[in-house]
């Protein structure tokens, strides 16, 4: 069985999991692993690490539309550097600070490879699942996407200082938090917005018709890219944005976006079926984390 | 650094940390990664594995003196069997279940080893710490120990039923509740009892005064050490027990054996100074975790 398969039979087997987090009473909980050789680039900081590792992992309490009580990490290394170790721990507390909850520690482990495990508490008493969407309603989407594959670019091209701020994202804790009340399905973009979609879609039994052109691309890919393939492969296919995808009513749209602290874009509608952007199939492929 | 040293740097750093686990308002929320290598010997079931992981952080739930709310897990192995998946989830779930939480799953990760990483949330609106204990309290343990030495000596003489239900151990979160109102120091014997001793004479910066004697040692024991020396070695430093020790007020040990649902022992009493047992220096050692 290979992961995604796995996922879709624990999905079967356990009933409060399958959403971005799961939901148990008004609390969400959600928990992540990362590893250097997936997901740290040669060039990335430990501080970057903390951030993202447990970031990743607010993210998925923000696609809740919850807000964020806490988070903790193990960090299992080879071998304990203790300037490491010190700023893994600060790059985990500021982008929890960042978004109002609380790095409250965790555990260490000997491991052969770098490996993180994170674990992100928030609460919430109306969860915003994967499978509200409604035929009319609008597809929104928070920020930008691509920065992450303008960062392991430029970790590639050994911009190391460049690397790590593209890799140390925002959580979408204060946008979730706003759209929650109004948003009718909502998850997160880590596995790339393509992938995204087709589960809101799946979990939701509904289409999407999505434009190309109406999708918010992040500058650095701009820097990046070749050519208008490979612009189209970072802001659809790459993923690792944890940006929020989302829908909502068409009288909302226009609300949320003056709720939210961060910019909304509308990138297309909900249908009754099929996926299309700009009229065309909409590949289910995406980022499939190691 | 080695872990030790590397974690109370991180208690240093983190002023939520460094208790059994970390309080955040009401909840509690404690972190964990274990290994096949260093934690499932041969012979481990999934069933098991699923069962003593989450079991683990339940036991962290459980020292603080909270009630168990739910677990999550990341399962992270070379490949996904679906039998094996199936039977984890059942022991992480029927081990939830057993003490009035619930288990809503997780993640999948693949990776070189088979390596689980474990968190638990549970509430109390007064958490037992590792720092109250009083000179003149009395020292008291749950249950019994070396279970789990004698389960990894069953595993090794090749007895996978009875090693993989010595194994199967019960979260004292029924006990935990039960014994919070009048506990002044708490915490889980997961490194050990010595070990465990230790630590919370430092935490409360006290001294303790303990009888091997009075000791309550499992049965399974008697069957595989072969001498005083095994038998000692297997109840105070082997380890892996997740028995709670704490020390409540001389006149409240009736109260709290009588309210426990396990049997409570009394093994010794805190001073001002010093770990003794049976007048001499306890040493300070016990399992380290890989």
């Amino acid at each position: 069985m290979d992961e995604r398969a796995a996922l879709s039979m624990l999905e079967t087997e356990l009933e409060a999991a399958g959403d971005d987090a799961a939901v148990v009473g008004e609390q969400v909980i959600t928990t992540d692993m990362l590893h250097e050789r997936s997901d740290f680039p040669d060039g990335t900081s430990r501080y970057t690490a903390g951030w993202r590792a447990v970031g990743a992992s607010l993210s998925d309490v923000a696609a809740m539309g919850a807000a964020a009580t806490a988070a903790v990490a193990v960090y299992a290394a080879p071998e304990f550097d203790r300037t490491e170790l010190t700023e893994f721990v600060e790059g985990a507390r500021d982008v929890c600070e960042l978004v109002g909850g609380a790095y409250v520690g965790g555990d260490l482990d000997n491991h052969v490879e770098f490996t993180v495990a994170t674990t992100a508490i928030g609460r919430t008493d109306d969860p915003v699942l994967r499978s509200g969407a409604e035929p009319g309603d609008v597809v929104c989407v928070t920020g930008e996407f691509g920065r992450s594959a303008a960062g392991l670019e430029l970790f590639r091209a050994g911009d190391r200082e460049r690397g790590n701020e593209l890799f140390q994202f925002t959580p979408r804790i204060a946008a979730g938090t706003a759209l929650a009340p109004d948003a009718t399905a909502m998850m997160d973009s880590s596995d790339g917005l393509a992938r995204s979609l087709h589960q809101l879609a799946e979990a939701s039994d509904c289409g999407f018709e999505i434009e190309f052109d109406a999708v918010p691309v992040a500058d650095a890919v701009e820097e990046v890219a070749d050519s208008d393939d490979e612009r189209r492969e970072a802001a659809l296919f790459f993923g690792e944005d944890f940006e929020l995808v989302f829908t909502v009513p068409e009288d909302a749209v226009e609300t949320v976006a003056e709720r939210s602290p961060v910019p909304i874009t509308r990138i297309g509608r909900v249908t009754e079926q099929d996926l299309l952007i700009d009229g065309e199939t909409l590949p289910d492929r995406g980022y499939t984390h190691g």
